[in-house]
Order: C-alpha cells, then sequence, then structure tokens
C-alpha cells in the first residue's frame, strides 16, 4: 500500500468537510489541454500501461534525465517494460516532485493500483496495471468519462482540420469537445517550415501574399472554429513584445513570404503585431484570450535536432515584459478591444506584478475578465499552487478565479484537477480553522463549486 | 459575530503574552501617511460609514473591479448605500484579501460592529455603523486619539501651504501633526501641469529659471518645512535611475521652463540628477528620505482620463534597479552626503536584493541608518509581512527596524499597526515556542516595543 | 543554558529519526571553502576566541554594521575583548538571522560553552571559551578531526603555490585536502594589480603575450592542479556573460597585456570568452565546474578603499542572465565540450529558472551532472535552504543533490553542514508524516545518507 490516503493534502477538518462536500463531486471543465480529438473520437483501446502512462510525456522524460538516466531508457531502443521500470526506479525517491504524487495517483485512480511506486515494485506494478488494461477496455472516452470531464478545449492551428469536433459532437457523449484557436505556426515567422504553414492556411481560405490577406484569412478561420463550438484561443510568447505598425510588420511578412531568412528582432516585430491583431480580432467575435508567457524555448540544440519541439528542453525564462503587457492592454482597451484574457505565467517571481497589472484592466463586461491562470507546468506543484492562491487572494479577488486545466497530451491527467482541489480547500479549510475568515461551510463551499467548474463555464460562455 | 477572534492571527501561547503585554498598547506614530493636515485642523464631523469608509479608498475601488463590479457602483452615480453594499457584497468572499480583515477590524473598533460582512448582512451593517455615527461625534481627531497616535507625518508638496501645521500646534493636541517634504511634483517634470506647479514655488520663493534657482528656491522651502517640525523627505520613483551631470539636467529643466515638451529619456535624465540633489540637500539638514522605488503607475489611459491619479490603476514594475541604487548611495557616501534613507520596495521579488545592498552603506552615525521599509501598498498584507520579517531577519538585523505605517488616506487605517504587530509577535513567538530563539519573553519584549515605537521615534529625532 | 535543544530544527519524530540515524554521523565533505591550506599544515594553536570566531569573518561584521556599530569595533583599534562583547550584543537581538544560530552552536560543539549570546553573558563567555582553548589544543587539524571532515577542496588561484598540498598529503591525516582551481584573478583583466597577476603565472610558466599563450598556461597550471588531486574548478561572475570570438577577445587582451586601461564592455568581452574557454578545458580534464552567479561586489568605494576586498559590502545582483547562461550551456554541448557544472545561485528569485535551465542539460555520463548548487552565501540560512529544498524537489530530482558546503574562511564553520542536514530531515520527515511520501524510513535514509556526503564523493571522483 502506498502512502497515499484519503485525505491526502488535507490537513484539518474543515479541509475535509470542504473537498468532500463541495470540490470532489464537480465535474471538470480542462478549458487547456493538448490532447487529440481525433484520438478521441477513434478511441482505440491502450494496449499497455507505458503506451498510456510514459510514452510522449516529457515531464516524465524530464525527471529522468535529472536522475542521470540514458536516453535509450527514455526515448531510446529499449522495450516498453525497461522504460517502466526505470521510471519507476527514478520516481521512487522523487519526493516533493509532482509527478511523485501525479503518478501514485493516477495508478491507484485509473488502475485500481496501490503499490507504492519504486525499483522493487515496479515490476509488479507493471503486470497488475496490464493485467488491469487486458481486461478492460481502456481507451480515451473511457478514461474521460470515467473522470467526469464535461467540456474539453483541445489546441488546434488555425489551419488544422475541424471535422473531427462535428464527428464527435454527432456521437452525443456525455462530454462535448470544442477547439481552442491557436496562431502559434503562424506566429513563427522564423520558422524553417512557415511557408508550409501558410500553404495550409492557403488551400483552406485564399492567397495570403499580404497582412491584410493574412488577417482576413485568419478571421476566416476563426469563424469556422466558432462553428464548431470555440470561445477560446491560445498565444505563447516567450514575452509580451512591443506592439509595432502594421506597415512594419507588413515588410517583414512579405520577406518571409518571398522565402527569405527572417532575423530574430524582425520575428520580433511581426509577433509583436500579430499578438495585438489577434487580441483585437479575439474582442470582435468575443473569444477568450489564453495568453503564455514566460517559456524559453528548445535550449539544447543536440537534443532538439534529434528529438524535436516539446521534448522535456524548455525552461522558465528570466524577462518579464510587464511594460509591454501594459502597453498592449492599455492600447487594446482605448480602441475599446480588450478581448477576456487569461495569462498564463510561468516565472514565479512574476506573480504580483501581473495579478496586480490586470487588475488595471477589469471590466463589468465580464466577471473576472482578465484572469490569472492558475499554476501552470513548471509550478503546477503544491508549492507553485499554494504560491499561487497566496498571490492571487493578497492582490486580486479569489471568488472570480476560473480555476485548473490540465494543459496535458495525457488522457490520465485528469486526477490534477482535484490535487489542486485538495490544496484549494486545503488553503480555505486551514484559514478557516484559524479564525482568518468565514466559518460559513456552505458560503465558502458556493466559492469552491465556482472555482472547481461554474466560473469557467460562465467565463467561456458554454451552454448547459 | 463574525469569524474575528481576541487572538487573531497569534498562534501560540507566547505570540499572545508577546502581544498582549508588550505591542498592544505602544502608541502610533504613522510616520507616513497621505491624510490631510486641513481635515484633521477642521475636525468636521464624518456624516455616514460611507464617506469615512468607502469614499476616495483606491483599495477598495480595485478589490470591486477584480470581482467585476461597475464603476458606477464604485465610483460612479449610485447612491453611497449601493455603494456600502456593493463592497460588502464583494468582501463577503475576498478570501484572504487584507482589505478582509481591515474592513471587519475597522467596524468592530471604530464603530463596534460585529456583524460578518457580506451581502446578507450589509443592510444592518449600514444602518448599525451609521447609528453610531449619529450618535458620537466622529471626527478626525477623535480617531487619531482614539487609536492612540501621538505622532503622524503627512506627505506634503514643497508648495504646500504649511500654516495648518503650526495651527494645529497652537491647540495642543495628545498628537502632534508635522509634514513629510515631497518633491514628486517638482520632480514629474514632464507633466502638463509642470509649470503652474513651478509657478507655486516662484510665488512662495523667487524666480527658478535656472536649476540652481530651482534647488536654491528647494532648500527654501526646505527650511520652512524644518520650521513646522519636519524631519522626513518622500521622494517616489517607478525605479532609482542614474545620476546625471548637472549641465545636462539644467539643458532639460531649461527646455521645460519654455514650456517645451519633455521626452520620457529627457525627464529620466532630470529625475536621476534630481534625486541625487534632494538626497544630498536631505543629508544637509539630517532629514531622512523615504525612497519608494518599484510602482508602474496609470497603466489605464482611460481610467486615467475619467478619474485622475491614485483612482486604483497603477500595479507592481517589473525591473529593479539595483545597481543604480548601488551607485547613487555609494555616489553620495564618497560625498559624505548619504542622507539616512528607508527604502520602501514594491516588488518583493526583489526583498533580499535590496535590504543586502542597504547593508553595505550602514553607518553609526544613527542606528539602522539605512531602513528596509515595511511591507507597503500591495505587500501590505500577511503574506507580505511574513516575507518580509523572514528576509528582513535572515539577511538583515530585526531589532533596529522602524516598523509600521499607514501609507493611508483613511482615518479608519490605524488598526493596520496592529495588523502588522499581530503578525510580528506571532513571527517571534512561533520562533521562540520552536527553540529557534531566547524564551526570554522581557528581553524579546522590549525589542517588540522597539519596532512599535521606540525605533521611529528615535530615527525621526522626535522629542518626546 | 542556551535556548538550543537537541532536537533543533527538528520538529516531529520522523524528521528526528532521520537526523539521528541517517545524517548527523556521516563524514564531510567540504567541497568550497576558503581555508588557507598554509594554516591547516602549520596548524598553529589559536590564542583566543575571537581570533579563532571573529576575526575574518565579514558574516559577523556585516550584521554588526546593520545594528550600528562604529567600525572601531568591528575592524578597528578596539580590543578583541571588545569586539568580542560588542558582537554578543549585536547578535543577542538578532532573532531569525543564521548568525544567531551558528554562533550559538559553535560555542557549545567546540567549546560546550551553552551561555545565550547576549550582552550580559559576554563577558563570561568570554571567559569560558578563552579558558577551554588555554587548556586544550585548539588547531586547525584539531577542528577538522573533531567535525568528522574527510575532504577539503580550498579555493587556489592558478598561480598559487601548491607544494603545501603535497606535504599535508604526505602526513597521512585523516582528512584530505585538494585545491580548487580557480580563475578569477586572471578573468578579472580590468583589475590594477593584473599585469602582477599574469606575472606570477608566468613565472610558473612561460610568456603570455597571446591569448593562445594565456591559454596554454592555464592549461599547464591545471594540470598541476591536478596532480595535487584537483577536481573541481571556480568561477565567479555577477552574470554569465555572451561567448565573444576570440579573436575580440586577443585584442582586449593584448591591450591589457599592454598595460592599457581596459573598460567595463572590454573586460566583459575577455570575461565571457575565458568562462567558455575554461570550461571547455574543465571539460577535456573531467574537472568540475563550480559556476558562482549573482554576487554585486564592492558597493561601497570608502570601505573597500580603507578595507579591501571580501570586507562585508557585497550583495545580491540584480539580472540574471539565464540565456546567456541557456547558450553557453548549449555551445559547449554542441561542441561535445560541457563539463559537469555546479551553479551556485544567489538571487532566491532566480531558483527555478536556473533549475528548469539545467534540466536540460543532464546527461547520463554522470548522475546529478548539472547541480543546483545548496544555497549560498546569503542564502545559507533557514529561510533559503528550505526555498531551496521546495524549489529543487518541485522542478528537479532531489535523490542526486550532492548537497552542502561551507564556502567559510572559518575552521568553526562544520556545524553550518549539520544545520543544513537537520533542515532537510525536517523537510523530508515532514512529507513523511503528512503522507505526502513513502514512510518507509530505511529508504529515504539512504537518500539522506547519499545527499549529506556519498553523491559528492562520487560526482567530485573521491577514491575512498
Amino acid at each position: 500500500m502506498s502512502y497515499l490516503k484519503d485525505n491526502f493534502l488535507l490537513y484539518n477538518k474543515t479541509s475535509i468537510k470542504l473537498y468532500d462536500k463541495y470540490a470532489k463531486d464537480m465535474p471538470i471543465f480542462d478549458y487547456h489541454c493538448h490532447l487529440s480529438e481525433k484520438q478521441i473520437l477513434e478511441n482505440k483501446p491502450f494496449g499497455d500501461i507505458f503506451e498510456i502512462w510514459l510514452a510522449g510525456d516529457h515531464y516524465k522524460w524530464r525527471l529522468m534525465r535529472n536522475y542521470g538516466i540514458d536516453e535509450k531508457y527514455i526515448t531510446g531502443v529499449s522495450t516498453n517494460k525497461e522504460k517502466f521500470i526505470t521510471y519507476c526506479t527514478v520516481l521512487g525517491t522523487a519526493f516533493g516532485n509532482p509527478l511523485y504524487h501525479w503518478s501514485q495517483v493516477e495508478l491507484k485512480e485509473f488502475f485500481g493500483c496501490e503499490r507504492e511506486i519504486n525499483a522493487e515494485n515496479a515490476p509488479a506494478i507493471w503486470d497488475e496495471c496490464n493485467e488491469y488494461i487486458s481486461k478492460n477496455n481502456v481507451t480515451p472516452q473511457s478514461l474521460i468519462e470515467g473522470s467526469n470531464v464535461k467540456h474539453i478545449f483541445t489546441t488546434n492551428e488555425v489551419f488544422d482540420d475541424l471535422t473531427t469536433f462535428t464527428k464527435i459532437a454527432e456521437k452525443n457523449h456525455n462530454f462535448r469537445v470544442a477547439p481552442a484557436y491557436r496562431g502559434d505556426k503562424i506566429m513563427n515567422i522564423e520558422a524553417a517550415a512557415y511557408l508550409d504553414y501558410l500553404k495550409k492556411l492557403e488551400d483552406l481560405t485564399h492567397t495570403v501574399d499580404s497582412l491584410s490577406a493574412l488577417e482576413d484569412a485568419l478571421e476566416l478561420r476563426l469563424k469556422a472554429f466558432i462553428e464548431v463550438g470555440c470561445t477560446a484561443s491560445d498565444i505563447a510568447v516567450e514575452q509580451v513584445l512591443p506592439v509595432y505598425d502594421k506597415a512594419i510588420a507588413e515588410k517583414v511578412y512579405k520577406k518571409a513570404y518571398k522565402g527569405k531568412k527572417i532575423s530574430y528582432e524582425e520575428a520580433n516585430i511581426f509577433k509583436g503585431y500579430l499578438t495585438y491583431f489577434l487580441m483585437k480580432l479575439y474582442s470582435k467575435y468575443d473569444i477568450r484570450t489564453e495568453l503564455h508567457v514566460g517559456a524559453m524555448r528548445n535550449n539544447n540544440t543536440n537534443m532538439l535536432n534529434s528529438l524535436g519541439l516539446d521534448t522535456g528542453f524548455d525552461s522558465i525564462s528570466e524577462t518579464n515584459s510587464i511594460k509591454n503587457m501594459s502597453r498592449l492592454f492599455d492600447k487594446l482597451n482605448c480602441e475599446n478591444s480588450l478581448p477576456a484574457v487569461i495569462v498564463f505565467n510561468l516565472n514565479p517571481k512574476m506573480n504580483t506584478e501581473i495579478i496586480t497589472l490586470i487588475g488595471c484592466f477589469q471590466s463589468s463586461e465580464l466577471e473576472g475578465k482578465i484572469q490569472y491562470g492558475p499554476a501552470w507546468w513548471f509550478l503546477d506543484n503544491k508549492v507553485g499552487m499554494e504560491n499561487h492562491l497566496k498571490d492571487l487572494t493578497a492582490t486580486g479577488h479569489i471568488a472570480k478565479f476560473i480555476g485548473m486545466l490540465t494543459d496535458s497530451r495525457s488522457f490520465l491527467s485528469y486526477p490534477r484537477h482535484h490535487y489542486f482541489r485538495r490544496i484549494l480547500c486545503n488553503y480555505l479549510g486551514d484559514m478557516m480553522e484559524k479564525g482568518e475568515m468565514t466559518n460559513d461551510i456552505e458560503f465558502v463551499g458556493k466559492v469552491i463549486e465556482d472555482i472547481c467548474y461554474n466560473n469557467s463555464i460562465k467565463y467561456f460562455k458554454i451552454a448547459e
């Protein structure tokens, strides 16, 4: 039996009551993830515990590298079982790491396996979980439905095929799937494959040989996204850039369109302008903007060349760009075009800078219009969440917070919502027992239910 | 009955003893605030709870905006009662926010109202507090005296009329009021009204058509401030700037004097020089410098245009300027002209940078000569204060700390001193009970008394 | 009797067990310090408690300055006893400061003195400790051996005489002493004494009138260091600089070689290149790189002129250089020349930036190849260590951490290892009791033993 107890992360009676009565059974709205809608539709059963749990999860890969494991046992040629056992070995002593908790919870929740994860138990866990998988039909849909998930927003590029969403909708599942509109590939003008991306966009729209033509194409695609239920968009930048004039951005764009090499500075001009354009577009169609800032990507060129993007070689960037963020928001606001924004910040030192800034741009047109997004990626752990709650409550207002998401590529990540809910209930329960806030448990419970689910449903305009 | 208990924020017996015996009854020296000396002199009774509690308090406005309240109910045309009820509604779920505590404490301390603040109780609280106000003569002076306040430093521009201070002194109150000398308006050379400010200064001194003439005028005014009891000054900058030569600053000043537009860069040249000049002047007259760094102001242009300055649209700036601060202090020190400085820092990520820097410029001429000011503005909350104490004790020396202030525009803010005192006593009491420091309660109590009151009295050269 | 109890810093039964059974008795490997190897060899007995405890310790001087003590009683002309009593007075109320703990522990561990340090007890402590010293032969070697220290790395400039290390080795002590190879003086090309340093290097090698000649000389010296047991090197920079081309660095170097003044920008070019060269050299010889970043040195020119370097006038720098660090590591990695690096970071706001970056450059060639060094200098305290552990475990892997060092100039600093061990055991024990990790105490104990000693032994290739 592992260390996990029923009251995991809940350290007093009030916290336990709050979690059991108000948080635990709320449905899940995973408003930002990287699941494949095609995989959801296909619903192919998983073959073994490696495939479902370890393949494609760069968080786990990274932990193994930090321990000194050879790439052979991470992404290389060794067998699924060897990789699984290696991971269990590494995890056994990863005390304090979120994967240490998540992995243990996932085995328990999805496969009923309560053995403590470590080198010694690894072979037995391998057998037990695989036996479960062979006896049960473990599929994307079974995992979604079993997790009480009602709504999922996948993340899709502007040129992605959207017919899958219609097909999923026709099945009348207990859950709904819609895409978030993501401009990343169109934003990254310096990428080698940029013209390929434009070609894909042109195939779906029209020739985009000018910036205005590109803008029109992006608007057409946004309309198509909206037709399949899209109410959210996604922008990821290392930092918010200054808003350059369209004319200057146009020059850079035309250069790229002719296949010429774009410098770092030129790329930033284009990105600065396009961020502004996209947010203005999102405002026009009342689409929420998920703005991800603070990741420094692809630090290790060797590994980028051998494994590609999103394989565990990103880190937290240093510089904030709070002045640029202020000016961008202010410009849009002056033009009556500031959309609802969720700022996802990857550097904890920036928490209060951003929370206090967004407090300058709220509006009664939407409760909690500018959101401080949940602790994300490298901060998606107990320390990160506790600091997030402390900073958010001290300098913002907790009651309108739209709560947690998974940001995950895995169908096993839903327990992260409960991980967050436990930390939330413990945070509030602790203050209640200490006499730092009301002890009206029903009143507090309502706020918890809102944060767990209701706020995000309203925020993203989901009809229920 | 609200959640507030007698031992609010005190979590063990030693902390309770420390607070009750040493902290609670110490007088208050509010060495930095934004009260109006004229209002103190006039002593006009307040009309209702809105007027005294909610009008003019941009902290509260900001919280309401974060909740999604329409400006109508914040600064707009709705009635006092509607605004009051809206605020109570918003506050009801603002768990973890300092206003959640302060507001509840203020109702209890000043109006004897112990109802928990929330939407349901709002009408009854409105009635109860207003009944109290109608039955009692609630005035600025009654609030000051009832709070055991002995000394108040208001913040005044260099051209402010100072006769009010003399008039207050003539009344022989139990408390004394003196101005802190503030150069903000003279510093902000890019402001539209800059020539108006210079005109006001000229009316009190002489023509200031050169930088030297301006300097002489500022010195004359400082002498006038000193005559009415001034021992402190105030400089607020987004960040400390490089010290530019007087000749370069002179050019900028003359341009401004001719009414020409000043660029951002030119303004910084002038501000960098003037900061240096003012601190040198303060050193000459042995005046303490309150140096406020880290605020990014007026982020929202629309709201600046409709509501003006200081209405809740400021935030925490990103960039430190620790190298500039080091060079400024070093230059002054080399010229034997470094005044006593209290650095107020608004960005918690900078705590240890600044505390370790000021440790390089101490002197036996004054105990704790360079102070790390208390957790301020956005940091004036439980988390901010606890981090402040942890960082200050770990890298500085707690015993010479001059403690808390209100920085407030409201006569109801004095309980913030007790809020800080509770947190201080809990911090020390906890270490005592854990065996991390002496358990000689009398010895520790003496340090607490010093931090609550005695240190600041000495530091600001107050004769008692 | 002082406040120190046996279970100091251990707040539950599991923590106590972990410390007593696994941490307490592990030997010490002090892999980074500033002790004098000559003093170790000479082994001259100490004269009084001042000489051993207070002389030369700029941490203690700094604390006294923060309290407002006159330099006379710190580094000036007053007597040893006066200085000692002044320090005890200052320390008495330095609640929360690491020196408050360290000093008390040192008196107990080395002199059996359990009086609480404060003004009142100071004279008795002076007598008691000096009586102990006069009755016992207190020498560098007795302090090292009595502290169960097995290995010491001193820090030596490239031109230092290395014969002392051979002489120490010939004595067959229970401990071994080896130098870490430090390029600081050769790095600081703008220093007034730079040509003197080059001269010393030339005396040991050959004319270094070109950058290539300098590189060869540095390589020759590294080989000499390796012959006396060196496996570590040390680079200290305010921040990591861009890697400039050798040709550009060569120009700067030649200018300096001719005795010309080097500008700040030129110095950075040289330092940026030399950092790269040295790390490449360390990779070639499989030497670990201790990379110290984040100190802003010599803030106070007056005190630099009167007292010199390393006298307590340094502080924490603001700017990270995480992008430069990423590019430097990536360049070396692409050239298959990235050595094992321990990054020592002085600014706590940078913790997660650096921990996530180094996670991008691990390798199976050495477990925990790129290390996040322990909480250091201004962070070497309870808060700093707790944050270090939280950040390291949340975003890295604790099991391969090489643990603590003293970084000290004093032979009394070894209890800092136990201070760290207590905090480590409390951190893990707390999670065990809360059900946040395994409660297999033997399994956890093994990890603790590794962090206390075994990991560093392996990491630095020490044959036991």
